[in-house]
């Protein structure tokens, strides 16, 4: 019996990714049954676990393995000041434009880029760089009249009309925004945030002093942030709404370039930990960086569409918390009492900040893409292809499934009394439907790791057979050895003492 | 030594527990540092803990111990016609005046309910009922003139301006909206939504059918909810950014009360076995049922402004699914082989509905005040008094603290090592700072089950002291015991296996 494996990219294209998630209840088009709203979507009872089980284990990365780490769950309305002095009011915008003719609208950075795309393309590439750059040169001076008439110089059409009657080039704000309170005088706009990263800084000196943290500390959080995308696809990897997990680590200034290095290497160390093969893995440093930023640089996985951003590691500066000080007339400063020991001359400042900046959704699709497998098995002359999800048991939405072989002979009892002993510690699945072979087939597809056959031998010795989702490999086991074979292989622990 | 301790009830005044919450990093203002936003709290580093503890007990409760409950995740975002057919675009409102002076809002069936509850105080008891029975009448048959002309009869003024010169009444939905799309024609009003229950309903036939469901079963899940609640108040008791946690369970038509019974007697005793004492917990039953359901009630809890719901269990009949077929025009029916197996006509239906629908918020309300406790310790002649909270080991933030006893002699290192052995297992504290006594004390405040004392014995024969919070009592254990000690007294798996 040969196995012939293939990589997950060779393989795992966006379209049997999407069908998967959505035929076995990991991901399903959000309010489906309204024919759907764009760019939302829903996480299924298979997806939900593995999505919960990402989020834990990240946040005891964070929170457990780190003793100067805490968590925050900060409210997704905030005080409409608080995005004035993130600079999300005045320039968290899309440069848009409209085809007249069409009705069309479109982001005119990504037209540009869409053309210079297509110089390279045509092998005229210094042609493709020099569009780039004089793009960004509009953009930086906020010269929108220009950006128009480059698109129009550059003879771009929209897909839709062909032609190339364009309107002005307007900023679009991607905030969404509501009104809180009554209809009356004293209602006032308030928006979704569109990043966690903030709550974190307005409680910036709420947590230290309240958990009495000494710089360098950080403050973890997990939360659902919201943005207008115009151009929104790839499935859950843009969306209008998806989930952060961001650690804000405050440090002394002129102390931030060594933590911004251990947290990226921790940051990647995380990713393969989980079972992300490296070679699918890269750093990509920023060589435009944000107005706050004095280093930065993303880690990327290489999706079925390219490498992309997953994670951003970002030196914010004090930019943030001294933004906020200033609008809110609040100081957002640390006594560093170990500095005047230290015999320094004032040990009050505002700290520099290291964040790291996670997609949640982006992550559950980096791990569902990394565990799509479809391998053939040749047995004797024939060749058979299967489908599983290879996710790292700790993972794994569902840890164990139990399986009578059939539905009667006392074997249902047995099989029960099995799951009544292991439900308090894993997530189960029973059935009793179908073939066993069958029912192998779809914990397979699941990415359950352990399938757990009650035969009648069962009733004899109290043995039952446990087959391994990625070696197809039946071993026969006492059934009190089980809890301890299935923890070993499942428990977080196995992820976090390789992190420590 | 005497202990003499004050039930809950008596000292926990909701003034203490709010600048408890505060004071110790369980619950912070939001947006603080720009003077807050109304009824909308965060979660500190502590809080957030004890929350994600009470969401995981509550999910594994459902998800776990129950072989026919699985999970869901749908998005806050849903298109706007659930919100048509679950009648909340429609009627989801709040009867609404302004006094002309004052330039104040009221809910107006508030301020008759508060005159009702001024003529009760006055001993006028059959005035007071005949108010209110007068108020539904109105407001069941929409009149709102009659609503004005009530409030107008019996004199009540504003508290502001002391006088009667009202406005209309109008409906005030209570659904935050906002755009989605951009600016053009193609944009649209959607909604944030106001109860998780409906996404639900929308994937009702998703989870049934990509996870092989058999009725009866259910969906449980967890996710932020969002009212503009006029008036809020009450701390995080209602909020306009809230958390639900909710499981429909699908049954076949006529077995709803017998499911509805069953998950009743689950859910409160669920309270009880994470430690809210019986006596300050009650059914209330609805006298007057919402239009959807044929059977509902309250699990209430005792908090210090009275006992108010925290649950609510319904029957609610197939409504949501009928009105969704109807709307959708898709077919939100199970086909159930049982009915057929046992030679019923036809089993093809839209089930019934049995919901369990808790607020994370009030859930954690409620396990503060429950836990928050004073105790008069005396000894010998002296008196003192003991702040702690006495929360469930499974619940608390914090498992255990490890406490060098000073900062030399080796007695660190020795501590971190502890640490480092227990951090993959348990969320801990290290601290080093101040005397004993006063750091048992931090910990007491924020819970900690358990103080590990590193003290120049624990060099000579690896053992440590444990003090445990409830009793004060220390013993002295080896090292390599306290993680099954710990782990005995905070698993899930003692409030499980209570459950099961």
């Amino acid at each position: 019996m040969a196995t012939q494996e293939k990589t997950p990219v060779e393989n795992a294209q966006l379209k049997d990714i999407i069908s998967h998630a959505k035929e076995y209840g990991f991901i399903f088009p959000s309010s489906e049954i309204y024919d759907g709203l764009q760019a939302v979507y829903d996480y299924g009872q298979m997806g939900v676990e593995l999505k919960n089980n990402i989020k834990q284990l990240w946040w005891k990365s964070m929170t457990q393995l780190n003793q100067n780490v805490v968590g925050l769950d900060a409210s997704i309305f905030m005080h409409p000041l608080v995005w004035k002095a993130s600079g999300h009011v005045d320039s968290f915008n899309d440069p848009m434009i409209d085809n007249k003719d069409s009705k069309k609208r479109y982001r005119a950075d990504v037209l540009i880029e869409e053309k210079a795309a297509q110089y390279e393309k045509d092998g005229h590439y210094e042609k493709a760089s020099e569009l780039l750059v004089e793009m960004g040169k509009l953009l930086g001076a906020e010269d929108l009249d220009g950006v128009r008439e480059l698109i129009i110089k550059e003879n771009i059409k929209c897909p839709v009309s062909g032609t190339t009657n364009w309107t002005e080039v307007r900023q679009f704000n991607l905030m969404f925004s509501t009104q809180v309170g009554s209809v009356a005088e004293d209602a006032s706009t308030i928006y979704l945030r569109p990043e966690t990263a903030q709550g974190i800084f307005v409680n910036f000196l709420n947590v230290q002093k309240t958990g009495r943290m000494k710089v360098p500390f950080g403050i973890a959080q997990i939360g659902k942030a919201f943005r207008n995308e115009i151009v929104a696809r790839q499935f859950i990897f843009r969306m209008r709404e998806f989930e952060q997990m961001e650690m804000q680590f405050f440090v002394r200034p002129g102390t931030e370039m060594e933590w911004y290095e251990k947290w990226r290497d921790t940051r990647r160390q995380w990713h393969e930990a989980i079972g992300v093969p490296t070679d699918k893995l890269r750093f990509h440093n920023h060589e435009k960086l944000a107005h706050y930023a004095n280093a930065a640089l993303d880690i990327e996985f290489e999706f079925p569409f390219g490498f992309k951003e997953v994670e951003g590691i970002h030196s914010r500066t004090d930019f943030d918390l001294t933004q906020h000080q200033e609008l809110s007339r609040k100081k957002l400063q640390y006594f560093d009492n170990d500095l005047n020991e230290e015999g320094k001359p004032y040990g009050n400042y505002v700290p520099y900040v290291v964040e790291t900046s996670v997609g949640a959704d982006r992550l559950f699709l980096m791990v569902l893409c990394s565990a799509y497998t479809e391998e053939e098995i040749t047995e004797g002359d024939s060749t058979k292809s299967r489908t599983f999800l290879k996710l790292h048991p700790a993972l794994a939405p569902v840890k164990a499934a139990i399986l009578p072989l059939t539905k009667k002979d006392g074997l249902p009892e047995k099989a029960t009394e099995i799951y009544n002993d292991l439900k308090f510690d894993f997530s189960l699945i029973y059935e009793d439907r179908d073939s066993i072979g069958k029912r192998y087939t779809r914990q397979d597809l699941i990415g359950t790791p352990f399938c757990i056959a009650v035969d009648h031998q069962t009733l004899e010795d109290n043995t039952v057979t446990v087959r391994d989702r990625d070696t197809r490999e039946q071993v026969r086991m006492p059934i009190s050895e089980l809890k301890s074979h299935i923890d070993k292989a499942v428990s977080f622990k196995t992820i976090l003492q390789k992190l420590a």
